[in-house]
C-alpha cells in the first residue's frame, strides 16, 4: 500500500510516523532509545492498541542494542532488562497488547539466557519482527472474517481509529472495511470524529481516502442522527483489551455507540486480534481505565476551547458490557455469545 | 445577574455579545440595521432558539427605525415590512421561537396600520421589549417547576447550552439547575462539550462557573460513560421546536443523550416555553432540520482539524421521539405523556 507506514525498524532505530500531527503534517519521530520509545507511546505518537504492542517489542530490542553498544558486562542484562520492560510497560495502563507483547519478548528472553548480550539483541529483534509480521497477516484475516459480515451497500459505522495507524497495517476495524471495498461491496463509512484526540477526524477519515474508499465524517454526537436516518448497517470498532466474558474496553465513546445501535437493531462488532483478550479478567470491571489530562479536553491543537481552570473528566477508554457485543471478529474466526465459551475456545485454537 | 448580558437594546441598536468568540474574548457586535441582525442570527453571534425569538424582534424595530430614518413614505410601509420579516425569517429554519416572534410583531403591526411610521416604530420596540421581559419571567418560572423533579446531591447532564446565553436571561434548562442551586440541592453539572460550535464547553461551562455551580466538562462521547458510573440523575435539555406530539428538535445529539437515558434509567427532561411549541406539527418528522457549513466540523477556529476535502455532515439538530421524553417542562407546569393531550391543554392556559 501506498500509505504512511505506521512504524519501520532498523537495529537500534525505530522510526514512527508522529499521529498527533496527521494528517495536517507528516512528521517522523525518530526513536534510538527505550525511553523514546516509551515516551513515544505515552504521548501518542504511535497509538492503538497492537500498534503499541510492537512498537514495544521493537523498544525492547532497542534497548537490547544500547546495552551492546555501551559495552556493558553481561551480568548486569537481567537487571537492565527487567528495567526496560517495566519502563515500556509503565507507558499506558488499558491496551493489554502491550503487555502481551512485552511478556512474549521477556520469554524469548528467558528462553535464550545462554546467548551472548549481542546474539540475545539479534534474537529479540527478530521476535519483535516477528510481531510486527504476525500482526499484519493477522489483520487480513480479521478482514476476510469480518468482510462476510458485510451486507452489499452497507453504510459502517466506525470509531476512532482501527486502521493501519492502530496496527502495523491494514488496521482491524478497518480491515473488515478494506476487504469488504475490495470485494465490491459499494459500503459507505462513517467516521466518528473521536474527541478529544480526534483519531477518527485526522487518522480514519485520512487513511480512507489514502485508499478511496467512501467515507463520511461525523462529529461523535451525530451517531444516533445517522442510524435514526437508516443510513447504518453495522458498526465495527476495534479494542484495547478483551475480559474472558466478552466485556471489551476501547477508545471512550464505544459503549455509547453500543446502547444507540442496539436500539436502532444495528450489529455491532468488535474487531481485534486474539493478543487483544485479557482472560485473566473475568470481566469488564476489572480493566483498568486510562484517565488522560484536561488540557486534551480544553485545548486543541494548543488553542484554548473552553474555560482553562473547569473541572474535567478524560477517561481515555470505557467499557461495554459483552451483552452489546453482537460479534468478536478476530484472525480464526467471528466469536459469538455466549463469549466465555467462545472465546475459550479461540484462544485454545 | 454579574454575568454578561445575550442583548441589550435602544431604538435603533441591538447590542450582542458574540457567543463564537466565547469565553477566550467578549465582544460585542453592534446590528444598526435589520439586515446586520439577520446577519447576526445566521453567523450564530447569538444562538439558542428563545434568544433567536427576541432578536428578530428587535431586528423588526431596528427595521422601522431604519424605514423612518430614511424619511420614506408610508404608503411603503406594508412592503417594506413583508421583506424585513422575511429576511429574518430565512435566517435559520429549526427554532420556530423565531417564527413565532415575528408573527407576533407582524400582528401587532397589522394591528396599529392607523398608526404613523414613527408611532408604530415606537410601538414595535414596546412589543420587542416584552417579548424579551416575558422571555425572562417565563425562565423564571420554567426553572422552579424544573428545580422541583431534582433531587438533592444529583448529577445533571446538559447539552449544548439552554443558558443565559441562549436566551434574554436565565436560561431554559439552566434555569431549571439555576434554581435548584439556590435552592442549596448541591448538585453537579456535567456538560456536553457539544461539538461541532462548543456551545457547551465554550458557553454553558462557563456561565456555570461565573454562577458558581459546580461543573465537569466531558466530550459528548463520554455522556454514556458517566451516566454508566452512576453520576447522573436526570438529563436536562432545551428545545429548539417541539411538535404537537412532543417530539422535540433541538441540538444534534440530543436523540443520542435520549436513548443512553432511557437505557441507564435515567429521567430525560426538555425545558422549553409555550413559544417553542409548534401545533401545527402533528409530529417531528415535519420539523426542518438545519444543515450547516462543512467546515463548522473541518476546522476548528480556523485551525484544519480534518482532512480539507473530506465528506461530511453537519445537521445542526435532530428529533428526539416524545417516547423518550419523561416530561417537558414550561412557564405553565411539567407536561407529561401523553404529549397531544398535555400540549394542547398546555397551549390553551
Amino acid at each position: 500500500m501506498a500509505r504512511v507506514m505506521t512504524m519501520e525498524f532498523q537495529p537500534g532505530e525505530l522510526r514512527l510516523i508522529d499521529q498527533r500531527k496527521l494528517p495536517i503534517s507528516s512528521e517522523i519521530v525518530v526513536c534510538r532509545s527505550y525511553t523514546e520509545v516509551a515516551a513515544a507511546i505515552k504521548e501518542m505518537v504511535v497509538r492503538g492498541a497492537p500498534a503499541i504492542g510492537a512498537a514495544a517489542a521493537y523498544g525492547v530490542a532497542i534497548g537490547l542494542a544500547e546495552f551492546v553498544a555501551a559495552g556493558r558486562p553481561a551480568a548486569e542484562l537481567d537487571a537492565y532488562v527487567d528495567k526496560v520492560i517495566e519502563v515500556l510497560a509503565a507507558t499506558r495502563p488499558t491496551a493489554v497488547n502491550l503487555f502481551w507483547a512485552l511478556d512474549r519478548m521477556r520469554r524469548v528472553y528467558e528462553a535464550n539466557r545462554d546467548l551472548s548480550p549481542s546474539e540475545l539483541q539479534q534474537r529479540l529483534e527478530q521476535e519483535a519482527q516477528a510481531i510486527a509480521d504476525e500482526d499484519v497477516a493477522t489483520n487480513r484475516k480479521i478482514g476476510e472474517y469480518g468482510a462476510e459480515l458485510v451486507p452489499r451497500g452497507a453504510g459502517i459505522l466506525t470509531h476512532c481509529n482501527a486502521g493501519a495507524l492502530a496496527t502495523v497495517d491494514y488496521g482491524t476495524a478497518l480491515a473488515v472495511i478494506r476487504v469488504a471495498h475490495e470485494q465490491g461491496k459499494e459500503i459507505m463509512v462513517y467516521a466518528d470524529e473521536t474527541r478529544p484526540f480526534l483519531q477518527g477526524a485526522r487518522l480514519t477519515a485520512w487513511e480512507l481516502q489514502q485508499d478511496q474508499i467512501p467515507v463520511t465524517l461525523i462529529t461523535d454526537n451525530m451517531a444516533a442522527y445517522v442510524m435514526q436516518q437508516g443510513r447504518v448497517q453495522l458498526v465495527v470498532v476495534g479494542a484495547d483489551r478483551i475480559a474472558a466474558n466478552g466485556d471489551t474496553a476501547n477508545k471512550i465513546g464505544t459503549y455509547g455507540l453500543a446502547i444507540l445501535a442496539k436500539e436502532h437493531g444495528i450489529p455491532f462488532y468488535i474487531a481485534a486480534p486474539r493478543s487483544t483478550i485479557d482472560a485473566s479478567l473475568k470481566s469488564g470491571a476489572e480493566i483498568p481505565i486510562e484517565e488522560r489530562h484536561h488540557s486534551e479536553v480544553t485545548h486543541l491543537f494548543g488553542h484554548q476551547i473552553a474555560p482553562a481552570d473547569v473541572a474535567v473528566l478524560n477517561p481515555a477508554f470505557d467499557v461495554t458490557p459483552h451483552r452489546y457485543i453482537t460479534g468478536i471478529i478476530t484472525e480464526v474466526g467471528v466469536l459469538r455469545p455466549p463469549y466465555t465459551d467462545s472465546i475459550a475456545a479461540a484462544l485454545r485454537k
